[in-house]
């Protein structure tokens, strides 16, 4: 058990007047007691009491054997999960995390009329969102290596190369730097698809003339990196160089923006307003960035619905982007801690227009 | 849209009297819809009414387009997705599906107090369950390749080798064969290791003496392929020859079991029983089997507390074990295919006893 991180948990849930927390996610859980499991489709759940009593729910297959800290429950393939669930709670209100799957929660509903299900995930969330120093560490160690394993990968980039090939490249290079792998499915664009920011990293060759979007990321003693750069192969055109040099500023004031106090929101709005006043509002269409850490995307946003504001041991993400449909797209994305003194940058790769 | 596989679902929803049934894993969205997107954290949503609307809930970064046969409506990064969804709903018993999150699942009920959730997943798990001539096609080629991909990694098995090595040596052959790669991580065990059916796939490394299990799976246009086999590093002892034929004699009595009407806790009592005879029977512990398809884990399992029969159409593994902690393990996996005739095993991967 991580027991600083287990009372961070535990003064929200005083906050929230929560006596009973139901943690489903892996990585909530590991946050809490140090040990990732990975349940598939069966039940892992931590229940917390706002006495600090811990208790692990896992299929014996898990192979937990002890949790110092924590008393251990463990369940066969037969059992009725709902029913030792149901056993373990107190009526009134339970705070779940947001995490928690309808196949649990509601046979549990059904068993235990007494219990009100409330969303508790941001006890979970907010202690997450403020990492220690040591989280810290972890995080600019793995932004260290991901801007490696990317300007690596950007040398070896040529015409004729698949979006695939690029993201085995940038695979390769990860692990060659002792990373387990990526922290998420490297997402690699050329041309137009650089205008779909969802767009899955396909067979699609790289042509000259093209933009090249390089979302990566990669995991270091469980943290996650995640950063984008856009290159262009052979010369840009005019308003290439037009948009490559807005979405430049954009990023560089969000980054600007981060101090202690500043609403995440106004973050936001200093990277959209650069966009917006040259007239491409329209085409940046999504949020500016997401807290990261043992995830890729954590609570919370940083976007105009967020309601948090910039504090000391956030690291999110800023990056904006333009996206011309059926023509090209060009996004830049660098991590930021707030420190005590404003914003510090984890990616140290450049940002200056590349042409290869 | 896929009509015919909607029209299975609307049949089931007839069945269980459900007027509209809300499903959000993107593999049950991509079996009506033909359509797979991976929303990560965002909400996707189809909801589907008894009389055949369709209605798709996607942010408008996923990039749908359009949809024939389906209403689409697309939200932004800022969109509060509890109120968009509420105001889709009717009053009453609404379906949704078990992979429902609570961040979306409470936030509705919270708005609209008048309708009571309850679980429909099974309207489209037991819609997927039964395959099509396609479908058992594709499995079967799935299949056939897992062998090829498997047969040739275990030729290059060797001692020093660290499980991790051999993992990459499969997915090399998977993507090689064509595949897009594996369906679940490799899960790669080595020694005592192989004791603990959920052990990650480490750096230990194989050594002379060793059991070594392979359990392995790739995709072929979508669908999951998943077959285990054990093999001995040198010449085994003769209780791990003894648990050998003792697990593979399991296999084929589970497979041999298989027709059309045999109910699945009586597939798996015919493995499990060739165990406990011998005496092994704590020893097994976990399901014989589970569903596959366009996941590699599929409704329903192969277990005790299954209440489903036998059906031309489904593919499910027969994967008995034994598992003596500390010391080494033995699983046999194949998938079998249930026909009108009986149980078609896919996997044609030898089953002997494998020294190498």
């Amino acid at each position: 058990m991580n027991n600083a991180q287990l009372q961070k948990v535990l003064t929200n849930m005083h906050e929230m007047g929560l006596k009973q927390l139901l943690i489903t996610s892996p990585m909530s859980i590991k946050y809490i007691t140090g040990r990732l499991i990975g349940p598939g489709e069966r039940l892992l759940a931590l229940l917390v009491t706002d006495e600090g009593d811990c208790t692990l729910v896992a299929n014996s297959l898990f192979a937990v054997g002890s949790m110092d800290g924590a008393r251990l429950i463990e369940y066969d393939d037969t059992d009725d999960t709902a029913k030792l669930l149901s056993s373990l709670l107190k009526g009134g209100v339970l705070g779940v995390d947001k995490e928690l799957k309808s196949r649990f929660l509601l046979p549990l509903i059904d068993l235990r009329l007494d219990i009100r299900p409330v969303l508790g995930s941001l006890c979970v969330d907010r202690a997450r969102m403020i990492k220690t120093g040591e989280e810290l560490s972890l995080m600019a160690e793995s932004s260290r290596l991901n801007d490696l394993a990317l300007s690596e990968t950007i040398k070896t980039l040529r015409a004729g190369q698949s979006e695939e090939d690029v993201a085995g490249i940038y695979r390769h290079k990860a692990l060659s730097l002792g990373s387990p792998g990526e922290s998420f499915p490297s997402l690699i664009c050329r041309g137009p698809n650089c205008a779909e920011p969802h767009h899955d990293t396909s067979k699609d060759l790289l042509q000259s003339g093209d933009s090249v979007i390089l979302d990566v990321g990669l995991l270091h003693g469980g943290y996650c990196s995640d950063m984008t750069r856009t290159v262009f192969l052979g010369k840009p055109t005019d308003e290439m160089r037009k948009v490559y040099a807005l979405v430049k500023a954009a990023n560089e004031a969000g980054r600007a923006a981060v101090k202690p106090g500043m609403a995440l929101k106004d973050v936001d709005r200093a990277a959209r307003s650069v966009i917006e006043s040259a007239g491409y509002g329209k085409y940046f269409i999504h949020r500016t960035g997401h807290n990261i850490g043992l995830e890729v995307h954590e609570y919370p946003d940083v976007s105009q619905s967020s309601g948090e504001v910039c504090q000391p041991g956030m690291v999110f993400s800023i990056e904006p982007g333009i996206y011309l449909p059926g023509r090209f797209g060009v996004r830049i994305e660098d991590l930021v801690a707030v420190t005590p003194e404003g914003g510090k940058t984890l990616n140290h790769l450049d940002r200056e227009l590349t042409i290869l």
